[in-house]
């Protein structure tokens, strides 16, 4: 499976929408646009790695906050709390996480897709 | 977990010796730096990821080669036979495969890198 990602990101333009590009193991690629902010949340059972493509995603923890440029990565471990946004950009990130994974965790909110496409 | 590529790579030379450099539920999050080529191998049980920071890289499949640049994914999915190559360039590559991933798979040749280490 060979993927162009400028490619597919072309295809939407919604924020805060992962679609998936991939599949690898147990886990899916998914990639998003994101700007603003989405919700506090933690996901019990799955770690999610952020790949930052293009922008800066910032990513407050209970602690701390990171901003993950394009070049880095961030890997955000099961169980612990987090919320990302992002300054007054728009942001694209890849992800890669278990099938399982809600992106809104175990919260349901105005932002939550339960139906996780293909692009 | 936080990670800088450039500052990863940074700090080895070998080629076609990955580096773990995180981890993502069963996975390994690795980075390598190729120039040449590898063996033909599969992975019985394991799908492999490439995302190329740098270069293009070059993979053989018994019916096709294909090119994977930067901003392009590419998923190997388990069983099937690969030869990773490049051409007269070193290629820098982020890899994300579970643990019990061998990267010449169920062959050990001179290149196979059975102590796989941190960085």
């Amino acid at each position: 499976m060979h993927v162009n990602l400028k490619e597919k990101f072309s295809k939407f333009s919604e924020h805060w929408h992962p679609y998936i590009i991939g599949e690898l193991n147990e886990n899916h690629i998914k990639i998003a646009k994101v700007k603003g902010e989405l919700i506090w949340h933690k996901h019990d059972h799955e770690d999610e790695l952020f790949i930052v493509l293009e922008g800066t995603l910032m990513m407050d923890f209970r602690d701390k906050t990171i901003a993950t440029k394009p070049g880095e990565i961030l890997v955000v471990p099961k169980g612990v709390e987090h919320k990302p946004w992002t300054r007054d950009e728009e942001v694209k990130i890849m992800l890669v996480e278990p099938k399982s994974t809600k992106h809104t965790g175990d919260l349901i909110v105005e932002q939550t897709v339960t139906d996780q496409k293909w692009i």
